[in-house]
């Protein structure tokens, strides 16, 4: 009951002042009919999509490729007529690394090809290894002495826990009216319990001790290449780093990771008693000339005279994992961001605030580009210090959900923006999009913003093979999925400029 | 009217003539239970599907992985007992080809892996070459003069019409009861008419000439490598063979199959107007020591003064392609036929007649072994001789799709063995294997019996993974359904049982 009187007066009061709310916020129905009509009829998806895989390629953090990609990114914007581009550093990052040759085959039994890539950040074989793979399993400490002295120069692997399962799911689907009603729901005390139990979290911490012991064991004893499967099938092979990118790194052990078929057999094939025998080669190149890691800028300026300095952002990371070329994660929503805003640009909008368009650098390594500029411009997360731009952005809105249509948005739990974007979503309903859920949604780089009070949203996107698609060798350009990628640009188009001439900021969480 | 009454009077004599055959059809339930228990707690299931993929490796026709599965297989075979087993050749197939070395990635504009594999009896390339890619688009004869003296030590690639689309269909599922009720049905006149019209004929036609056209160009030139793509898409790839195995065959293009995303992003480049390098090195070797082909022979002999001489025959195909390693194509297969005679001898039937197993070689390239066996055993398929087996075989049992479960049996339009193998199925409803139906299916080996008068079967089996794993680098071990191979060779081993003990052989369509 006590619930129950709560929720009654809270629905009321919700009531009352949605519908203020809702009757404030107007549609620019020319605006919204040119934006779909320059989305629909002059897209440049297609060409922006291959540049930014085929062209660009992989685009790891601090890479050769990354830094093309933020000149090339930058031009484009300046070709448009956008302001301000700038390639802004927001700090240090750390080491580049490009892979120069990847190479590896198993000679024994019989000769087979292995799908495999240099885990991110590993050091190379310094030429062709040739050797027998020997099985390396410590489930103790004690384990280890038995491997002393007898893997200098080998190959090795750890026996893996990971199996595969017939696909009885497809990799691909489009959210049903089920789903994205069940997407609305909203649990009150959280979304169920912790992931793991004290005993889980204790089991799993002694684990990590162990592993980096044998780590340390595995760099003294001097291996020549360790193989590791990952999670994935069908040859997908999801990818991690070895080591670390920081410029004060030390030697690493060189690291593979090869698709889990590949692993399994020979694995397999060792418990079974059979020498295997492995070719590999793996050349890295290092970059030491620049640690500073970038975000490209750039701009439509505001024009009314009030409210120009105050800001919309846009934005998507722009780098990637290095051996697909990053398609889906996250050239799509580079590409769908560059498009939003070349629209709105095209079409000749003269926003009352400033729209800011920014590509993050490394994302991938921990919202680094974004936390960066952050840090620099909006507020310290830690010290809840603010900085200038804090009080002047309304919103930043992100994609990185690879590049499945867009079918509503999430609120981050901001309640009171959803008559607001109730409003906004009524022209693309027909588009598939209008869910409008508070519930919030992780792991990139509106996080950043969402973490210093600033509006930050990701959309809810239809989820198009972005299993197979994200971290893997795999995504590639054919991932791309063009025509809901241009239903995407549009709608982020109208939800910056919606913004961007709204009489108020958004209404924002209370943060200090 | 008349249709109708004929109709009639065939309902009529069927129903009749069922019933008493029906009534025949003896299944000794303690047989039966102990084939099940066999089955299921002695499997050997897993250790054959280690040996015959992992362990053996890609079981290309002629090859020596090929060679080594038959003298394995044949081993097993008399460790378990059986009699008159043979490696008996059935003649001549052709050059044996390993790959010794493969290995293609691109250099520019970036380096990248990339995922192929030569085709099938390609010639190798003499060590690494290293070149530019160009880009052939030769849509009629004429365009070859563009080319000429320009493809010299060229890598090359043809545009292709192949394209990917987002997985919404899953790889793997169940036959639902909908689906086999559908699969019995029988469509009076044919399944629909022929697939081309005589305008796509006329078309394929000279589109097949002007191919032949290029090739000879292309060979002429001396390119150094072709790159195809192939359908499929994240990265698995479909195989077929360059050239021919013949023993007289003239020097080929070296030829790879490559990733349809890996293919594409070269193809976008250079469309584009980018120089793309590639570094590829193909090394083979060619057996020339034997160039005859053959199939691996065992039996339970028979036990029925009368009846011994006829015979029950179970077999797959033990060649596969040469990426992967054969597992759902066919070593599935090969393992249930193993594991099905094995059981039937561990529990030490008596059959009436003879049991024989064969594994076939050489399917994949034109069902040349089980062809061959029936042209020199059995009955020439054109000049329709008999031979000493016709009339022996009272059927074939063959296993080909896959390592899905058993649901039911194809008859190749035998009706009157609709109620021999409703009778047979009734213990096996459980494991949900009952679907009986009247239907052809094709391009494997029981068809090399059809062809002949003989029984030959292919059973329903569900389809997991069949779509990637057949003819491409994922068919691995991880493919095959060990659980469903379990209910598989026990189904086999009953219905080869109960045919081995049946009073008459199975009643024949007519042939001569």
């Amino acid at each position: 009951m006590h619930y129950r009187n709560q929720f009654t007066l809270l629905l009321f009061a919700l009531f009352v002042w949605s519908n203020f709310t809702y009757a404030q916020e107007g549609i620019d129905l020319e605006i919204m009919y040119k934006i779909k009509n320059e989305g629909m009829r002059n897209s440049q998806i297609q060409e922006l999509s291959f540049h930014l895989t085929d062209l660009m390629g992989p685009r790891l953090s601090g890479s050769t490729n990354l830094r093309r990609s933020r000149e090339w990114t930058a031009e484009k914007f300046k070709e448009w007529g956008l302001e301000n581009v700038k390639i802004d550093s927001y700090g240090e990052f750390g080491r580049g690394w490009d892979v120069k040759k990847s190479y590896i085959a198993m000679k024994d039994p019989y000769y087979a090809s292995i799908i495999g890539h240099p885990k991110a950040w590993t050091d190379g074989t310094n030429g062709l290894i040739s050797s027998e793979v020997m099985l390396v399993d410590i489930q103790k400490e004690s384990d280890i002495d038995q491997y002393k002295g007898k893997l200098s120069g080998k190959v090795i692997i750890v026996p893996t826990t990971l199996s595969t399962s017939p696909a009885f799911e497809a990799e691909a689907r489009r959210l049903t009216e089920e789903d994205l009603e069940a997407r609305k729901a909203v649990t009150i005390g959280g979304q169920g319990g912790g992931r793991y139990s004290p005993q889980q979290m204790e089991r799993m911490r002694l684990q990590r001790e162990l592993d980096a012991k044998v780590n340390d064991f595995l760099l003294e004893e001097g291996i020549a290449l360790r193989l590791t499967g990952t999670r994935g099938n069908f040859g997908t092979v999801f990818h991690t780093r070895a080591g670390s990118f920081s410029k004060d790194k030390k030697k690493t052990i060189p690291e593979m990771e090869i698709a889990l078929e590949h692993f399994g057999r020979i694995e397999r094939l060792i418990k079974n008693g059979q020498k295997v025998t492995i070719d590999a080669e793996i050349e890295v190149e290092w970059l030491d000339d620049d640690y500073k890691g970038y975000n490209v800028l750039a701009e439509i300026p505001g024009t009314d005279k009030t409210l120009k300095p105050e800001l919309v952002m846009l934005g998507a990371h722009l780098d990637s994992w290095h051996a697909g070329t990053g398609a889906n994660d996250n050239a799509a929503g580079v590409v769908v961001m560059m498009e939003a805003i070349r629209i709105l640009k095209s079409i000749g909008v003269q926003p009352r605030r400033t729209i800011r368009i920014a590509l993050w650098g490394e994302e991938e390594q921990g919202l680094f580009g974004s936390r960066g500029y952050v840090q620099k411009y909006v507020a310290d997360r830690q010290t809840k210090d603010k900085k200038g731009e804090w009080d002047k952005i309304s919103a930043y809105y992100n994609v990185d959900n690879g590049s499945g249509k867009i079918r509503g948005i999430y609120l981050e739990g901001n309640d009171q923006l959803i008559p607001v974007f109730e409003k906004w979503f009524e022209p693309f309903h027909e588009m598939g999009a209008k869910t409008i859920t508070r519930r919030n949604t992780g792991s990139t780089d509106h996080v950043a913003f969402d973490a210093v009070g600033v509006p930050g949203f990701q959309f809810i996107q239809d989820p198009i093979d972005y299993g197979r698609g994200y971290h893997t060798n795999m995504d590639l350009y054919e991932r791309m999925q063009q025509g809901d990628m241009t239903q995407a640009a549009i709608i982020v188009a109208a939800m910056v400029y919606n913004t961007a001439q709204r009489d108020q900021k958004l209404p924002r969480k209370s943060w200090d």
